[in-house]
């Protein structure tokens, strides 16, 4: 079998990508301002299913968007998805990213507590006092204690982007935040991973320089 | 709708997944010594496609915890990679990861060849005259440039991993590498990614703590 490379300039493999993508759609109808987020989550995962489960409370993109050029940080729960998250694009608007999985406070907390290092990162950040955008790309613990937080009033997200991958209490943990009332992006099911909280967070980013 | 969650101990989350992951492959027939590298590729994406498209040359994982117990070093191509693989247990039997996608010299040398930073960050792999484990999450010119040099008899790494994800010349730069004659893992078609890429590290990892 011969094996022909597709000649695509280095600077045009992106856009090529996203041609294919949208041919590939064809008129699969997307929630209009959303198209950008839906697409690179295609296409950091090649799985079409982000078409169909990705879901937006109402002016989520708006109200994020206008966030971050107020200044938001963001608080994710991997080391991956902060690796991930364009910084420098972020850092423009003065915003950072805090991941506080490795820190020894939240680890001996965690312990005390015989909780999750992730539901520990979740109330070091409410503790802040802050209003941060939480991508919560790997624990439901967090997405869990996201929802509690928010209810007892401690807590008051710009948006959470909810997308934690998995098999236990995966689901359950995105249909409470949606139920949370704050602004929300969530992967409905059990698709998610690091990789698709920093794209969100990096799709938001690249819809503020067009 | 009441929302119920499963009462599961935080330590006891990544067996209880393991354990629905083993549930639902059914009598799905894995390569036998690959099934914990199958299932945390599935633990990490929620996506089964993996038990369908993961593809092994002979012997190559045992081949590759031997160079792993051997001290070896992985090469990423993306810092998402590297943050993902657990350096910790890695290093216990004296191994690094490198990625050098942020290096000055890789941006310098691929501006002025006209190529990829990953195509320039093998490259300098290449130039180090080390028996590296390549792991390739994003690009497919990474894989493409491995292919070459192994050709050309200027490298011959202990295994490379091949999961870039995407959609230009992705499918075809896997299809490549298991021509080179090289030990490889590869995730035939479409899929894959950075935490596809450290996954499997990681799977390997802990299987030789059992």
């Amino acid at each position: 079998m011969k094996i022909e490379l597709e000649n695509v300039k280095p600077a045009q493999i992106e856009a090529r990508s996203f041609e294919i993508i949208t041919e590939e759609l064809g008129d699969v109808s997307l929630i209009p301002g959303t198209e950008p987020i839906v697409k690179r989550c295609i296409h950091t995962s090649a799985d079409f299913d982000y078409a169909q489960n990705l879901c937006f409370s109402e002016h989520a993109v708006e109200k994020a968007l206008e966030a971050i050029r107020d200044g938001a940080s963001i608080v994710t729960d991997t080391q991956m998805g902060r690796a991930g998250i364009n910084k420098k694009k972020l850092l423009k608007y003065g915003g950072s990213v805090h991941c506080f999985m490795a820190d020894e406070d939240v680890a001996v907390k965690a312990k005390e507590d015989g909780t999750t290092r992730a539901v520990a990162s979740m109330d070091k950040a409410a503790s802040m006092g802050e209003r941060f955008i939480f991508a919560v790309g790997n624990a439901p613990t967090a997405l869990v204690r996201l929802y509690e937080l928010i209810r007892e009033g401690k807590l008051d997200p710009h948006l959470v982007i909810g997308v934690p991958v998995g098999f236990v209490n995966v689901v359950q943990s995105k249909e409470l935040i949606m139920e949370a009332g704050v602004p929300y992006i969530v992967a409905r099911g059990r698709k998610g991973g690091s990789n698709i909280a920093a794209c969100i967070v990096n799709a938001m980013l690249y819809m503020m320089e067009k």
